[in-house]
């Protein structure tokens, strides 16, 4: 895929982490940028999240540069705002542009003071270290507990769209620690934007069950620079950014902790989007049903239970469920087949739960989640050891 | 202890379960009791729960047994309605009773096709076998995953409670699968029972991450047959049940699938009492906070997110965290304590959160939970296996 134009990207170790790997990134755009952006709705916000917010609003949504660091949330501390505005100062000077043209992010611990020395002795390298090639290292700086780096191309018609992401998988929706950003060389107004934006996260990033919406430090933004010098088609172009923020949402739940399988939830014939949505977020949540996947066990009594539990009305005798496209329930009780083969299907690494509401409802709603294996406990329970 | 007068007890192994351990239980007062029981709010209802609602009316909340089944739910199948009706009138009718007197209950595996023959075939043995004596029988006869019997007792002036449960232990709310039985030889009105059994249920059952209040067949009952002749003050008998229902609540959390620890949480100067539950809820319903226990691990950082996602506003610089009475967060940040100590008390087998914001706020909440360990998951991924 070729990268969109008129981006530069930069990655460093600043000592923040614990293991030696790049930590701080760098993402920088040629000309101002057209911007939106999504933050947690955490009421425990962290610093650079207010900060972030103010800076999209002085600079009227106009901006230069992403500073992203792993290793600290830089939430809960004494000094969290005045690092994270330092911080910032340091990018900008170096990159001679406005404070408010800097948006930053950080992932980490929470509650403990992060050093902004650290990081301000580095910038010049960082900023000396600027390449349109370098696009793979920031994505990987930006990781923690990941496995694997995120990232996601899409094109529309003369423009391009790329995007990296980082997911920790945390199982629970609320308290993901989800930080993602996409950058584009379309024309594009903020307004246009953020629109699209608002738009693609309900489906996505809001449809997995490491849902990014509320932990302290979450965050995904989207860069408009027009350096293609393409204003495309609205229609299509979100259709392309869709695609990518879905590819990037779906690779976080992929790389849930501890996860072993990707889990599709496709909940069709609620009374509407919204409560089909509910039903799919209560079965996605559950981690009797997470379990039940992660142990090949084709366990529906459990999938209903929860749908029950949704807050959403429906008549449990109309309910079919389909478990990799076999029919496990039929009117709300057992169907016939065969458990051993059923088994064998659920082995593979990606599971598909269908919940159908037979009747007149035309409401559907599709969601993400993962597995929920022994390894999420191993990994949680010495997180910061 | 003693046990309340008036009652006799039996169990039985009716093939239910794959097991060879009693999964049958019967519960008879030698006199119609007051009755009063709280039911399961999932939208998915099983078979018996219906029933035993339905009888209760019936009868005018005028009980005379109580029959509980282990291994089956009842749920989710063609045959459920009937197949619970039947197993109520084979036991009304040995009993010469009539069958609305009789409250049904089941537990285990939802969807499966529950043989009513088994159960009825075993009806004259189990009540041959009935006996004032084999109150400890019949508590385990209703267990599922739990690995110790649970049983509560008190007394109020000359009246005795006595109280069994069940609790697998499913870490998440709603997806609980509880049963509850008190007996009590005090005369009460069924009015007065279920006053007291309501204010009782919100501050104990309902206050635990296991919360019952939502699986498919959850239900708590509660009999007084007025065997000792006592009309106690209801003041003191109240809180003496209130007793009885905080152990059994607590016991259904310490024996937690896969628990090693029972975790209290104490929320103080909250807004109101229901902002401090919720704030409590949010933190207990916390994997991560209850993964970090699991692993000894302070990790207030994921104490204070997680409160701040319970949909309750209040200001994190006022928020102090303390963890086995060592004060680890003050104003919103970190304090200093000795992380090797805490640690240590931290591995011991109960553990208190306190959170307190400090203010004019007087809403408070006590909440249990556990921790949240790899055992749960080796549990859960094979329970039908």
């Amino acid at each position: 895929m070729t990268l969109p134009a008129g981006y530069r990207y930069s990655s460093i170790y600043a000592g923040i982490r614990k293991v030696a790997k790049d930590d701080l990134a760098l993402i920088v755009s040629d000309a101002p940028a057209s911007a939106a952006a999504v933050f947690t709705r955490n009421r425990v916000v962290a610093a650079p999240v207010t900060l972030a917010r103010a800076n999209l609003r002085a600079s009227q949504s106009r901006v230069r540069a992403l500073l992203v660091n792993a290793g600290n949330a830089n939430c809960a501390t004494r000094t969290g705002d005045r690092v994270a505005k330092e911080c910032v100062s340091a990018v900008a000077r170096e990159l001679m542009i406005r404070d408010s043209e800097v948006l930053p992010a950080s992932t980490g611990v929470i509650g403990v003071e992060m050093d902004a020395a650290r990081v301000i002795e580095r910038v010049p390298q960082l900023v000396k270290g600027l390449d349109p090639g370098r696009f793979d290292d920031a994505a990987s700086a930006i990781l923690t507990t990941d496995t694997t780096g995120k990232t996601a191309f899409a094109s529309a018609k003369g423009c391009r769209i790329a995007g990296m992401t980082k997911g920790s998988g945390m199982i629970h929706p609320r308290m993901a620690t989800t930080l993602g950003f996409v950058m584009t060389d379309a024309t594009l107004t903020p307004a246009a934007l953020r629109a699209m934006l608002h738009r693609g996260i309900d489906r996505t990033y809001n449809r997995i069950s490491v849902d990014g919406d509320t932990s302290t430090n979450d965050m995904v933004a989207v860069l408009a620079n027009g350096a293609s010098g393409v204003k495309p088609a609205l229609k299509e172009f979100e259709e392309a950014l869709a695609e990518v923020l879905e590819s990037l949402a779906t690779q976080i739940v992929r790389d849930g902790e501890g996860a072993h399988k990707l889990v599709t939830i496709e909940v069709e014939g609620a009374a509407s989007d919204l409560a089909a949505e509910k039903i799919a977020r209560a079965i996605a949540n559950s981690p009797l049903v997470k379990t039940a996947i992660a142990g090949s066990d084709p366990n529906w009594g459990r999938i209903l239970s929860s749908a029950g539990t949704a807050g959403v009305a429906f008549d449990a005798r109309r309910v079919d469920i389909d478990l990799q496209g076999v029919a496990v329930c039929r009117d709300g009780v057992a169907a016939e087949f065969t458990e051993s083969e059923l088994k064998d299907k659920l082995d593979l690494p990606e599971c598909v739960i269908q919940f159908t509401i037979r009747g007149r409802g035309r409401g559907k709603a599709k969601f993400w989640t993962c597995d929920f294996t022994e390894d999420y406990i191993r990994i949680n329970a010495s997180y910061r050891t």
